[in-house]
């Protein structure tokens, strides 16, 4: 026996034979920012306590039995709206059940004042601890929120929320400065419930969040996410469409068109450039917005810009989509820009892919109406699936790839990794085995969510999770919801062991 | 017990109870891309093929405390000379039996033929046996090479160097065009024993590793090293210099100045663009390179450029190196310039450091005569040493960023990734040991090389590799070498498991 | 003698002995883009019919002996807003009749409907006439108007605009969205008297505006003036300068930050990128306003972007301006901003140089209450004066560029070249007689001007016309006016002859 | 009477009546910068002395009438070899007459010391003085020499060069370093007879270039000629025409491709960017040229750089100009190259176009050997045919930016401007009489020149000179000239009165 340090005087105590809750035998890890390789997991109270070549079942009080699947790391689904159109504790059941269909294991849901939500408005300090009561027991998956800051009584509350509830990303959303949510009507304050919630508002937004993620450095990243599409921009190009067309999801893309995100992303840069703030690009849609997306990272190089996409603009068209109940924001765009996104995603431009899920029934999606209908739709339970799918076996990005795009990198960018994302000892045991070669058409019913339908209906797709895992308890396994509501809320940064 | 496969019809085996041939315990680990955790390794065959929280003592047929340690990964220590100014094996012995000091565990040494290194010339596939047969058995550290393609007939060998020898990068010196390696003779080509090694070389050479690296896009990546240097413009500087001083390292670095680097990085970006060659810029040492390095990533977003700097340009100035023994190309530049690449460092514009390491003793260093000294000295010795103190302790770049440009950002870039460069299992069991709060003054004779003296003589550094250990087998022991030559050659791309 | 056209069978006939109404004899020509040279030159009716080395005096009618002096192009004032505080006919008459003192032969003034101005809305077919009612026979310079296009009523006429009333540049205010003038209220609809002028209202404009352009391609230039201030980032910065100070100038500068024109010009870079408007950014005050400019110069090369900057711009800053009474949009900056914006004339980035001339009375400035002074003075008698002086005496600009600044150009760009703007025959006989060696203080009283005050005044400038001649009539002279109110409308393209 | 300067005691003294030597009446006049006008003009001696809508006839003692007809300003011919093939006097005179055909009243011929032109080497002083003297007495048209600087004595004689010789633009020659005129020998230095003609002594011409223009800088431009081609690229393309084809014009400009002009241009700007020189890049033949011409100038916006291309590069492309008489460096391109260039003038970023006038016989040329054939041939007599006929008539582009880029800008960024290059009083009375409509097929005999053949030959061309004009004399009319060798040096800057 080696001993390396000389200056120790106290000899290694002997630790007992190694003993586990669970192991996962026989599976082909995905590693994200390292690859895949074969290897067991051993799991206890939760946490990955050992990777190893091979791990005897007999350490092991049950074993989960890997062979021929891939381990990812459960999908951290970093943009949702839990209970946008429902009851909050409602909503968190049913479509976190759903994200468990998707091998996701971990949520950041999106939460603001004004109309939607809890229809209210005030300080977070009230607000937010009724969310987290809403929360609590809840949910099939961890979570965690990003807040909106609607007024200025929160821009004076994002350092306690930084501090006391771990909040580590905030959000503004461009266009509601001067339309609502559906689109149907241009008095954005009525919808926010707010004044003034502009860029000057975003401008002060960025100044507190820089300060505060300046002071906490050694806290991980602290930053604002964006929905980047322009109003002004909008409300001439559905005045436009609604008198000369086209009707459906191909007049809704003109109506709110790439300009307007290109626009918002300009504005944004300008601004993040002029006080340093952290960006995040949400749901970036279109080869527009991709593109200056591009332009303002090469123009300030100095600025920490992630940019994500979602499950939607990647898979879907606004011809594909099934009619009006694709509508969502920004919209479904064309093949081409679909095809564009992924060539961002293969060269390495793109951060992270979300579902951007928003459980939304078919009693507010109006066939008839485009205008009155409520954006959003639920996508979650089809993360992995439509990544390996349209990813991997359709355009060859490699599944490791898919891993940091899914799990790894909305872990790392919300303040969540190594704790969520990877796979490594210390991590939670959060796992997605996945059947690489099974092949499947996509069902709503299927999906386990509230929603009745489904954008993806009918779409073959290939490489489905069979069972998913959060901190070592199987919560999904075959089609089925096994496990029970121990989601747990995730305060940020989440400590790494 | 679950059977997440339902569909497998056999039984999971039970395998025995695991033991190591060794286990690294009570350490804390460093793994890139990851950060640090509490962790112990399981080895065997040479192998990381447990990564546990707690692995007991007795499983093991050795143990290596590391308790109060840090294990990083072997750094890959990717630019080196082994050979260059003294018969190859020997100086492949005692140099890579310096390299251990640094917590080095692999290194990628350029050969070519021309003056220097064997002295002679011809084809690759008469000569690189030949290097191979003085390598075997002479290294303490695994090793590769990259290979500098001389002459038309060396050109149409980069396929079968590829295929035959898994030879993954290539590299072109651009001043030899017009300038020896001293800097004392324009007759590049009675130096490279050569003709028209000029910039249509060049491009020929990014035409052919182009196609081979489409060809082989599974195999890893393919690239060519630049050393980036125009010697047009240093003939008119040393010129000068020889006629108005100043004399010492000062002179040197303006003999050959920033601008000859920028100059050569900007030719090597438009033929990059015009052929989609990957590169790596080699040892970027002033803030003219560096930006001139990212002006072009700017501008060619498609281009695959890794940027790489040296533990001399950003630990010695040319006022701090010792005199002329501190000569090197690219000479020494000021403090601000290093304190530019620590920047570089810091924002993630720097992807890898090296040695640079040229074993060059005292004899090939005439203090009286700056011209026809020879370039070039050791540092692999103080590989973790160097970026510890200066990078960690001093500038606070946390040590998973240190490992990633020492170990994992190497052995991406140059086809080793994950056997090399990282902790996990399947990979090879590279460790260094590291001691963060041990402080030490550089002195030559503790340094293991066959160098005499040390630029870095009497720099205290904080933070020492206490042992280095190569697939298994501890090679170097608090300050002592202690394991043999059982380095072998990595035939690249190395298969990951 | 010859006859160069063989095919010619007509004789040349013989013309009489030419004379003219008058001769302006034996000064120093400044031809933009040609340079200054010795010449006499002879007019008739209203033309410049010859220039010549030498014309007897004899030949005209009248004589203006121009020894010693430089005569310049007659002004083209391309910034003007006639009748925006006082009755329209007014104010044209007192202030173009000060426009005179400064050289000015032409001005180009901004009009709108909504607050202000008329005090008045609707569509232009209706309004434009009574401008130009209001206008005829009272100006002493000729005149056109800029309009600006308020709602989308006024948007469906720009057609008949151009082809009926000969306007071919357009206006939009960029911080009307959400601020009034005078910055004392946000209620921007009210002020401007129209719902939704916004960004989609911008692009609409640009849109037209483009397309026109591209049918009357040979009717000369027709674009878009921008006042690139951007309210919502205004809103936040007053808020903070109410609360915190500081007061006066700095304090306005200071709620105007540079960052609103910033962004401004960037929203307006990407719509007209997206449309091909060609745009004037008018009155850049600041570094961080020129730069952008240039960045959007750069980033859309193909784009027709022309930038203005005012004499007060270069020669007042908020510590120099005398109080409240500087009081302008944008703000008046600090000396380092000045500097840039001399420096840029240096490069010849800046391409108009305007008055912004709005007379405003000693009642509508309080210097007790920044926020209810209304904005703007007047210093349209000084365009050539602080040129001369500031630019030529101080800063070594040559004359010629001068004139090309404050003459040339502004004709080029908005439809009157070269009928004005230069020293041609064809041209008319706008001349500006300057002493170039003449001292003189700014004293409010002798500039002509309602406006009972100057932000300009003590300044001590070199360089004085000491003739203005508007179409062969002398205007002023000698510190007096001696000419009527003979100003027309120019209706444009104006005819080159 | 009206006296503007009161302070004057001296009355106007009565000139008496103007009469001239000749006057050109009834024409159109087409002035750089303001446009196209009816006007006559008067001359004497040499000088264009008055400019009026109407001079009669009987004030001249000659008049050419100049009804129908378009009078330009001479055109200046900046890009030219005289004596390169043939001895320098006797080739003056030939090519100097044949650009009389073209409308050209002035040209700049480049020299140099090396092979071809007067085979010799050594100091300027000493050689300069014999180029005059045969030049003397020999030219047709006025004339000025661009000089190359060859070796280190011509270095230090640059300053001399341009105060003693009225030098205001030098070469460098990019492709000289390594391969000969003919491209049929790589031996650059034996063609140059110079050592070291590389990018260390470019970067030493634009260091003293930028130092003596930056203390003559009221005595106008001073600025360094660029000929860009990288001989090292193009070695290995002439390797690979010679083995694999293409053959003729298209192999030649395969050989040297345009990368190799990128490469030149980008090697150029990093240089330029460094010392601040003023370049101008000479006959830009390719999309890939001019595009990199942008880029530099977008890079480095502080630079002043000139854009040229030639005639033949926007009328011939290698399948047009019948076989290897075509060949020229750079070579003559695609059809698509030469739109891009006629675009590039369109938009105003090219700012000359000259003839690069070489007379190369046909024993030079020898249509069974491309390398051994030299390259160049002329083009100057073509200069206003070809771009009134394919530049106006074809592609819209108005008759006064022709003239700017065949006349005025040449003048101006040459120190001619505006003695030469444009119409106005005290200029040079160096006019070209252009019938508009004249229809005219391309055939050598009708040049004028000693070059037997043209690779123009046969091409329809509208608007030709029909008379050309040198300070009042009318050296060429109807076809026939009429003049004499009474050209002058110009030493410059040019005297603008």
């Amino acid at each position: 026996m080696i001993s390396a340090i000389p200056q120790s005087d106290h000899a290694l105590e002997e630790t007992p034979l190694q003993r586990y809750e669970s192991i996962v035998k026989g599976g082909r890890l995905v590693i994200p920012f390292l690859g895949e390789l074969r290897g067991d997991l051993g799991i206890r109270e939760g946490r990955i306590v050992a990777i190893a070549e091979e791990i005897p079942a007999s350490a092991g009080e049950s074993v989960i039995d890997a062979r021929g699947m891939m381990v990812f790391p459960g999908a951290v689904d970093s943009h949702y709206h839990v209970g946008i159109y429902r009851p909050h504790s409602e909503d968190a059941e049913s479509e976190s059940r759903s994200s468990l269909v998707g091998g996701v294991t971990a949520l950041i849901s999106y939460f603001r004042t004004g109309q939607n939500y809890l229809g209210t408005t005030g300080p977070y300090r009230e607000i937010f601890p009724r969310v987290l009561a809403l929360s609590d027991g809840h949910f099939y998956t961890d979570y965690a929120y990003h807040l909106a800051i609607m007024d200025s009584v929160q821009l004076d509350e994002i350092e306690m929320l930084v501090d006391d509830f771990g909040i580590a990303s905030f959000k503004f959303y461009m266009f509601y400065k001067g339309l609502n949510l559906a689109s149907d009507s241009t008095a954005g304050s009525a919808y926010t419930m707010a004044e003034n919630y502009d860029l000057g508002h975003l401008y002060r937004m960025m100044e507190r969040i820089t300060a505060i993620a300046a002071q906490r450095r050694t806290a991980g990243r602290i930053s604002l996410s964006l929905h980047c599409e322009n109003p002004e921009i909008i409300r001439v190009f559905i005045e436009e469409v609604k008198r000369h067309g086209p009707g459906g999801l191909a007049g809704y893309s003109r109506s709110r068109p790439p300009l307007s995100e290109r626009l918002s992303i300009h504005e944004a840069g300008v601004l993040a450039d002029a006080t340093g703030c952290p960006l995040n690009l949400l749901h970036l849609s279109s080869r527009e917005a991709l593109q200056a997306a591009m332009e303002i990272r090469t123009r300030y190089p100095q600025l920490d810009i992630v940019c994500e996409t979602t499950l939607h603009h990647l898979a879907l068209t606004c011809d594909t989509a099934g009619g009006i109940k694709g509508k969502v924001n920004p919209p479904l765009r064309t093949r081409a820009d679909a095809e564009f996104l992924w060539q961002g995603i293969h060269s390495g431009r793109v951060d992270t892919v979300a579902s951007d899920h928003a459980c939304c029934q078919e009693l507010d999606k109006d066939e008839d109406d485009l205008w009155r209908s409520l954006p959003g739709f639920g996508g979650s339970a089809l993360l992995y699936p439509v990544l390996l799918s349209e990813g991997w076996h359709k355009r060859g990005i490699p599944p490791v790839r898919l891993a940091e795009l899914a799990a790894a990198n909305p872990a790392r960018h919300f303040g969540l990794y190594p704790r969520k994302g990877t796979i490594a000892i210390g991590a939670d045991a959060d796992l997605a085995l996945v059947d690489p070669g099974k092949t499947q058409r996509v069902h709503a019913a299927a999906l386990h969510s509230a929603q009745e339908y489904s954008p993806f209906e009918g779409m073959e797709l290939t490489g489905w999770p069979v069972a998913t895992i959060l901190r070592g308890q199987v919560q999904y396994k075959d089609g089925e919801v096994v496990g029970g509501k121990i989601g747990r809320y995730l305060k940020r940064p989440l400590p790494g062991e």
